[in-house]
């Protein structure tokens, strides 16, 4: 998209402070390319309000509990201004925006509250389950599933328990490549440490600007360089997590037979068992060389053929993905530029390393890609996605500014599934959306693939009706529909949060629903842990 | 060790019917080879007795209990034979044959019952959930660890559920390259229907002509190509799970942010929660070509440091395996085929795949394990490896005939703590067995390798002294006490059971124990899955 000028090495991406409603670098001005103006029409309104001008309301946790919270740590790291309230309501889907946008900020925490450490952290959660105060762990708050909007009903408040000072890289064995992580870290901030250090984790969702350790653990976080170095929850090695019984500390080894591999009963519990406080994480080398491609496949599902080969029989790239038509005319400033008489469907493929070996990879992998029908495109596709890779959110803004709606939601299936999947998940969006009066764009890629299957991740603009919240919400649940209904996962990579509870439900069955609030109910008997989050 | 006459091609192993308390294909002999029969030294007494001669005592089922399981599977798949319950009796440890050689079938379960399908499986559960008496699973009888042996006290008795009748391969996905399995099949008898279609699981474990299908899910088992094909836990996609309270199925897509990954908490629960009946496994194209080398290192060390090379680095083999100084001299008839002026350490490297990729990836790691210190061999050493890969077991029965005792015993561990771990077990052992008049020969290898560690599988040989079953008792407590203190995990891929109960609660903490309880009890709230194992 936009934003070549910035990212040519994403390990060296500032750490930013976003300022809610907007993303990203409150510092950075974002202009709509052409392609995304045309959408936007002639509507210049603006939609957007200052968030100085949102208010929370007033604070409701009992003076007694916040009284408590400050012996534990401190009262300067214990606030209840308006503007961190504001700062700490919701996520960034484009519901909460529009939310925010209209003033509405009723999913406000009271308090906010800054831990030092894993013990301040263990103390809080007992103060809050003795005072039934709602906790939200905060360390990014990115999510886009509501993961930051807990249900309120029955507590004394709700307090954000905000993580960013458990910022340490604290300890690398370099021997065995494990990074010893605190959980409030942020994804750029880590990897600068890292970096200092000649270490990598690899992991660079969308998000990374904002998102934070301990979120991408909770969360189940999947980055655009998966293929490589694997999703977050394969890089974990170890976890510690705070509740309000004690703590739980999981990963005695890289595997291991002793029983349930707990650590996955952690990961992607997006706060209802506790907090997650630290993390021993597989590092990398830092890269010294990357190769970044471009190839056109006439079709999705050439393209799909083609990475399932590449997932299947190998060698993968560290980056792969295939856009569809739409998407990639749309991305490209130039369609033309692809060849062929349709514009076709643009796969990228990226490679890090040691050379030789980057080499080599790309050398095999070239083989398959030309095998399965792709025509090299060279360097430039390959290059203009990997720097402009963080540059998509940025747009979201102005668009909404303009009155058009931008939303993404991705799903995963087995490959014998996913033609049927996308197919299925595509009509519902366009159908729901045309029938109330907001005719969408639906684009589709993959970002992630394994032998089995891959991720589909939709991408959808359309143009506000007269309530784009309910008119996106209607969309949503269609397609919900359709992806329970082809059997295939809620969530790829974004988590379940609030809005995808009944369908992650309806995922896993009532028992096993029942044996996860078994657990919730062991190591948070009052509940305070992000009530109706994921249960 | 023997037999290259046999395994040229481990899928072509027929299924064979054991006989406890003696290991694998009754009708094949082993004589010991001379350095086995070296350390036997002028024992001659026979110490087995036939398992005719074994009998279990009295069924304590009550007859109404019967009735209603006979009800469910017919008479006729419910046996109360002496020979049927001696063949159900515990498993394939050193002190489960020493129990069974001194006539003690004190563990015998009093009934075997055969169900049909899944839903069979779920209504024996109810029915014993309600007579309050205990199940224990059964594919393959293969355990090492007591898990075949659950707590009695407090039950009405104790049915073992063999599911040998959930025999059949139900489907194949070729696109997503997915085979759906019953749990009973054994695993010589996956491969067998699989390789017919042109497929392989990749999954051969020293186990691999007992054990069955639910059992590697249930342990989580790895295999010999673990390297290449990955752990058993890494190949599920999918599991089928009957409980007391019904059915629990999870696994909608290869990877997914929906919450916990449950199948990473059904995985490793040794019939705890229930049993697993039906199970969806990546596959994989019949390997067209193998090539299996060996290397000389000088050290167990610096061959440790190679395998960590290929396990970061990469590329990895599909076999990789160490084994060190008494290891590599005790396996070869020749050890100065090695070379070097000490013996020095073997190492096994096995490819497997398409030619191309095949020599592709032998070449490049080759080239590491050359700068890393590593001396080619050729091929001999390699493929007398892959011939003789299971024969192993079959030496314990004439040892244990001789008067010595041989068991096993392994962990795993973070390569930077890895020769500290193997210091203290190897002392721990020997230090034991030597104080009770036993002293020991103790081998090491390793043959699972990951970025962040591997495994280390000890072999103890012994002679008996008064009482071996006493004396390994002491060395095994020994070395669990020495694995916990190093902080390693209790088991790479042998379980928990019930000898490794006490070390497991040790290493994952009082409160993450009570998380399982909680899901124990939800699932099976009267207790009776395979009681007093795990938990």
């Amino acid at each position: 998209m936009t934003g070549n000028e910035r990212t040519a090495d994403e390990t060296a991406i500032p750490v930013v402070e976003m300022r809610r409603p907007r993303w990203g670098d409150p510092g950075r001005v974002t202009e709509l390319p052409a392609a995304a103006a045309a959408l936007a029409g002639d509507a210049t309104e603006d939609r957007g309000i200052a968030p100085e001008s949102v208010t929370p309301g007033d604070s409701r946790v009992p003076a007694a509990v916040r009284a408590d919270l400050e012996a534990v740590v401190g009262a300067e790291h214990v606030v209840g201004s308006d503007d961190a309230r504001i700062q700490h309501t919701r996520g960034y889907s484009t519901p909460d925006l529009l939310r925010m946008r209209a003033g509405d900020a009723a999913d406000a925490p009271d308090l906010v509250v800054h831990p030092a450490d894993h013990d301040d952290v263990v103390r809080i959660l007992q103060v809050c389950a003795a005072a039934k105060v709602a906790v939200v762990p905060f360390t990014g708050g990115t999510s886009v599933v509501g993961g930051l909007a807990p249900d309120r009903a029955g507590f004394a408040g709700v307090v954000s328990l905000d993580l960013r000072r458990l910022d340490r890289l604290v300890e690398i064995d370099e021997i065995s490549r494990i990074a010893t992580l605190q959980a409030g870290l942020r994804g750029s901030a880590a990897e600068a440490l890292l970096r200092e250090r000649g270490w990598t984790l690899g992991h660079f969702p969308q998000s990374y600007e904002g998102a934070g350790i301990g979120g991408y653990a909770a969360t189940r976080s999947a980055g655009q360089s998966s293929a490589g170095y694997g999703r977050f929850d394969e890089m974990v090695e170890g976890l510690v997590l705070a509740t309000p019984r004690g703590t739980v500390q999981v990963g005695t080894a890289p595997r291991s037979a002793a029983g349930p591999d707990l650590r996955q009963l952690i990961l992607g519990s997006e706060g209802a068992f506790g907090v997650i406080t630290g993390i021993r994480l597989r590092v990398h080398p830092t890269p010294k060389t990357r190769l970044f491609e471009g190839w056109r496949f006439a079709s999705f599902a050439d393209g799909a053929t083609a990475l399932r080969r590449l997932a299947q029989d190998g060698p993968l790239p560290t980056v792969i993905r295939l856009s569809d038509e739409v998407e990639t005319a749309i991305n490209l400033a130039d369609p033309a530029q692809l060849g062929g008489e349709s514009t076709g469907c643009l796969v990228v493929t990226g490679y890090e390393g040691e050379e030789r070996e980057v080499l080599r990879r790309r050398d095999a992998a070239s083989e398959v890609l030309v095998d399965a029908g792709g025509t090299a495109l060279g360097a430039d596709p390959g290059e203009s996605w990997r720097t402009g890779r963080f540059a998509g959110p940025y747009l979201r803004d102005p668009l909404l500014d303009a009155g058009v709606l931008v939303e993404t939601l991705e799903t995963v299936t087995y490959w014998s599934k996913l033609h049927e999947l996308r197919a299925s998940v595509t009509a519902a969006i366009t159908d729901t959306l045309t029938a109330s009066g907001t005719p969408p764009l639906v684009m589709c890629h993959i970002s992630h693939v394994y032998s089995s299957g891959a991720s589909l991740y939709f991408t959808v603009v359309a143009p506000f009706g007269a309530d784009p919240i309910a008119e996106w919400a209607a969309a949503k649940t269609a397609a919900n529909d359709a992806i329970r209904a082809a059997g295939a996962s809620i969530t790829h990579h974004h988590a379940i949060g609030r809005d995808h509870r009944d369908a992650y439900h309806d995922e896993i069955g009532p028992l096993a629903l029942e044996a996860l609030r078994a657990v919730k109910a062991t190591v948070d008997p009052d509940g305070v842990c992000n009530p109706g989050i994921l249960l």
